[in-house]
């Protein structure tokens, strides 16, 4: 099943760097690598995972002094002859070597193919294999642990479990259809029936995550809405805490809307800035509200941010106009902006009559002048993160094609129970039983066609 | 003299990879990084210069599975206790790691640190140290050689004897003051005389090679010059050989002047194809001749570019303008473009015209329609570039730090000859002597004081 070319790739960040590191794998590499030493000096054979300088010559040259390691199959992360090579970072010398061991057979290594050999040859399942890449590209402490726990297997042991049990009942099933007429009962169907059941909760519970695993993966959206002059750009700026921050223009509106992503409580949040919110007569401004509304209907969370120094009447107006633009799914708070302005029992006064007019949200107040003048907002927002996406030791599914695959087993365990219900023949029940385990073990990659697998390694970087 | 607390780096790329590399050195080495380890899992102690697969731990939490090496001193690069980390290139993880291991009382380690250290440390010489970058930094053959040889130890060595030498002849001139009065000779001043002068053409040899040596290092400068429409342009993007090209609008004049790079005979070539050069009186053209007729004093190869289907009594006259305004240190060559315009019998008629009336410079004849059109230019322009820089196995002095010190050193070796043929004292001869020597030490670094050794180290990339 596995090709059995060697393969080649430079493994390490390319750009300016002290040392490059180049993976070569398959059953030739340690032939491939050891024509590259000189037939002068005698190279002492490689010996399994000792790091051994080496001299490698491009002809009669000395193109580099490196430090190999031999990984001899299967104790290696692809489970063939392996062996990787610290060479120094030079553009000249990595081109080459890689020139030189392509010459002496190898091929470049398609990205993800150093993990999808290691799958091939059962040193992982595919949503290991996958965890692999979301661990390499993880950039926030959510996503690495959700990718960490995923590759230490905790989805694939859920998986195999579940699998196992229908497995097992799915066979029983088929008994009853060979002994045809005899109308006997191997399987209880009670028990078939508490079986799928619980099995439905696992399902959907697991499919349940993915609303937090989509949180890990592309972050929280949260929009930040108010009159122009109510301090937006400065909270944005104040909370990506720039240098950091990636800022963004978007354009396509007269009136820009900025995004900016900071990282709190180990998750990536996405800020936007939005155009203001009112009623207008201009054309073109009625776009970039238009723009605004859509972009706070994707708000997981609000800031509805009016200056505290208004007049009440004047603020409420504000107030109205912002909540009438919240979506029921978003989270809001309001934010009474600037309350250096104000003498203390002014605002204390504002924040009573604010809090009893809009019960419903919640309420902060903010200086970005005073020292922790941002703590009540920031505690605030804590409490939604927390609340939205609780810390867990248990399993997170990040994945689109795991979220697609439970949701599939999750109509097949509700057509298996119907089934069972309304009295159906066992030829029918195993065939939903199987199809259950076949979705389900598309996510460890038991039952993955070719296709699909290409697909999921295409995604990898070189070198993996 | 070396620092003794514990360095780290990330010393591979940066940027999306599947694999970072980063080091460890210091006497804590070892004990920071198991620190890192699971209390709960017993890690095996690491063997020397064995690749092991750990469990790096974040507080309770798993941060990466790695490989690790461990270099003991002194047998690492830098003399030190050394680790070698291979983590999952995560930008979270390498952050992480990085952190953790300055938590654990490593610190960030400054750009050529580990090479100073292996310096320091008497692991290679400053000549060596500085080979190193040379050969992390090599884009060519031609700067690969160069910096292997340097970093082989051949500069050394050469520099190493010359230095044994003088001092010996130093030390027996001081016997002489130490005797004073007594009028003893134990020095012959006719052994002194020849040693100094082959000395001086020793030094004045490798000194010459620094011309060479720049050329590898900054590449040849050739120039393209004629009138619009000579096919200056086309030419340039054909030797370029787009997309590897780099090319740059240089701005600052209303009529570009456009500079490429490329690699040809393993040194880097950089064409310029200027402004046309002739007589105006518009003044915003005239800046641009001034400025194309810079560039032509600067290069060392030019091409001289008429369309071939002009009457010969105007090529003369565009010949003429452009002969004129290239300096007598440039090696020019006429290039009769597009020759697939004119029949094979006008083209050569033309040819020997041209030849006749300008024996002194190349002439060749072009097309970029044809096939192998581009022959006679190429076959010019190899036998120029291997006449100016001949392949040798030879020592090449690339460094300009180098080339001061072997000028500081010739002047000395002057004098002391002068010295000599004038019957100078004893104790002046030594201190000639003495001079040369520690010009010459300073270049493998017996001689170097702590300035010059920080200024060079601060021109290596981190991690080395």
């Amino acid at each position: 099943m596995v090709e059995s070319r060697t393969i080649v790739a430079h493994a390490s960040g390319h750009g300016a760097a002290a040392i490059a590191l180049l993976r070569v794998s398959g059953p030739e590499a340690y032939s491939i690598l050891s024509g590259l030493f000189s037939p002068q000096r005698r190279q002492r054979a490689l010996r399994a995972r000792e790091a051994t300088l080496v001299t490698l010559h491009d002809a009669n040259r000395v193109l580099d002094q490196a430090i190999a390691v031999y990984f001899p199959a299967p104790s290696s992360y692809t489970g063939e002859d392996m062996l990787e090579i610290s060479c120094h970072a030079s553009p000249y010398i990595v081109q080459r070597l890689l020139h030189l061991l392509m010459e002496a057979g190898a091929r470049m290594a398609k990205p993800g193919e150093f993990t999808e050999r290691a799958f091939l040859n059962g040193k992982l399942d595919l949503s290991q294999a996958e965890a692999v890449r979301d661990l390499i590209e993880s950039a926030t402490p959510g996503e690495h642990k959700a990718a960490m726990m995923q590759m230490k297997g905790s989805l694939s042991r859920e998986i195999t479990s579940l699998r196992a049990k229908l497995l097992q009942l799915a066979s029983l099933l088929e008994l009853e259809i060979d002994f045809g007429e005899e109308d006997v009962e191997f399987a209880s169907r009670e028990e078939l029936r508490t079986l799928a059941s619980t099995t439905l909760s696992q399902v959907d519970g697991l499919a349940k995550t993915f609303r937090q695993g989509e949180a890990i993966r592309q972050g929280i959206p949260i929009a930040l809405v108010g009159p122009p002059n109510a301090g937006k750009r400065s909270l944005l700026n104040h909370l990506l805490g720039e240098p950091r921050a990636i800022v963004t223009d978007i354009p396509g509106t007269t009136r820009d809307t900025i995004e900016g992503v900071f990282t709190f409580c180990g998750l990536r949040l996405r800020l936007t800035d939005t155009a203001g919110i009112r009623d207008s007569e201009d054309p073109v401004e009625a776009i970039g509200i238009a723009r605004a509304k859509e972009q706070l209907n994707l708000a997981r969370l609000a800031f509805l941010m009016v200056d505290a120094s208004l007049a009440l009447p004047e603020m409420y107006a504000q107030l109205d106009i912002l909540l009438g633009g919240i979506s029921s799914r978003t989270d809001a708070c309001i934010v009474l902006t600037k309350n250096d302005l104000l003498p203390k029992e002014d605002i204390q006064t504002k924040i009573q009559a604010v809090r009893q007019k809009y019960s419903a949200v919640g309420l902060v107040s903010l200086s970005l002048l005073k020292p922790n003048g941002d703590a009540d907002l920031l505690a605030w927002l804590k409490l939604r993160v927390e609340e939205l996406f609780p810390s867990t030791e248990d399993v997170v599914i990040t994945n689109a094609r795991h979220f697609a695959a439970l949701t599939s087993a999750k109509s097949e365990l509700q057509a298996l129970l119907e089934g069972i219900a309304a009295g159906y023949p066992e030829d029918l029940l195993a065939f939903h039983v199987r199809a259950v385990s076949k979705e389900l073990g598309e996510i460890t990659g038991e039952m993955g066609a070719e296709a699909i697998l290409g697909n999921i390694f295409a995604n990898f970087c070189i070198g993996k």
